[in-house]
């Protein structure tokens, strides 16, 4: 059942916008009664948090390429190109509203996430490519803060140029290069 | 009287918070009239704003040393301890927020701001300290995104050791230093 109310609430969010998706319209489409998913879920909030929340995590994956520059991009590319969707827009506008309706688990979400793209970084330290007192955590909220950042406060794009110049920073720094 | 208004504002969110800075209040502690700061203003949410970020602007000065490195220790340590304050995030709050009474200028707001502290930056290129093609708003953002996001998504702490590691990170990137 879970996994079909989620489906439907995705769908709904996608073809309808945020107002479409009433728990009573996820009910109808996923063939379920309104009062089970009130069970499971206790609230709308909720119910729309977890599902864009799963749907995000399967879209997410973290790459294992071998070179800690090419799977830095291609996860920050991805999670760019996400959070530039409406639905990305709409997880990451629930993820800061202050809402008693929510679970308090908004936080520790985004702290999980960043937690576990962490495992580039300690890749990239173990292969000899990154210092070995680089921080996984540190380095992740430099690539990624910006990126929501840009979604929630200053609506400026966000785009693959951007993506590349801050993974190129972080890996790099602004100093100049020895020999250049 | 707008000085006077401004600094009521401040105060009164300083001394009750959000909820106690009505403008009645506002108007009683100034001592004007009510319908004049309507007519100024428009509406209490503008008013907080502009009371807000007036008083940031002046508490956040661009530091001038002669080094990179120390103007920006400087300016991010002095924003994240004006994130962390209960008027910091009030106003990055009001920033996230949609809101039909707030004039569309959060944006911009936090995009002046971050486009004038990269003056810093070019500083720093004209002494040599940082390569020539270094990227002054990327370098900003990239340390101030993650202030931002510990407050608006994460609620993790702000303090000196993350602001010197994202300055650090940003002017010398993760690769291994040569010669270590």
């Amino acid at each position: 059942m879970r996994q079909a109310v989620l489906a439907a609430t995705v769908e709904l969010l996608s073809s309808q916008g945020l107002a479409g998706a009433t728990v009573a319209a996820v009910a109808r489409a996923a063939g379920v009664h309104e009062t089970s998913v009130y069970r499971r879920w206790k609230t709308r909030e909720n119910l729309i948090l977890d599902a864009l929340t799963t749907e995000l995590d399967s879209a997410l994956p973290i790459p294992d390429t071998g070179r800690v520059r090419e799977d830095l991009l291609r996860f920050f590319t991805t999670l760019a190109r996400l959070l530039g969707t409406a639905q990305g827009r709409a997880l990451l506008r629930l993820s800061v509203e202050r809402d008693d309706t929510l679970d308090d688990r908004r936080g520790p979400y985004w702290s999980d996430r960043l937690e576990r793209a962490g495992v580039m970084v300690r890749r990239g330290v173990e292969r000899g490519e990154l210092a070995g007192d680089a921080d996984p955590g540190l380095l992740i909220e430099a690539v990624s803060g910006p990126l929501f950042v840009r979604v929630l406060l200053s609506a400026a794009p966000l785009d693959e140029a951007l993506v590349a110049g801050l993974v190129d920073l972080a890996l790099d720094g602004a100093r100049p290069r020895p020999g250049s």
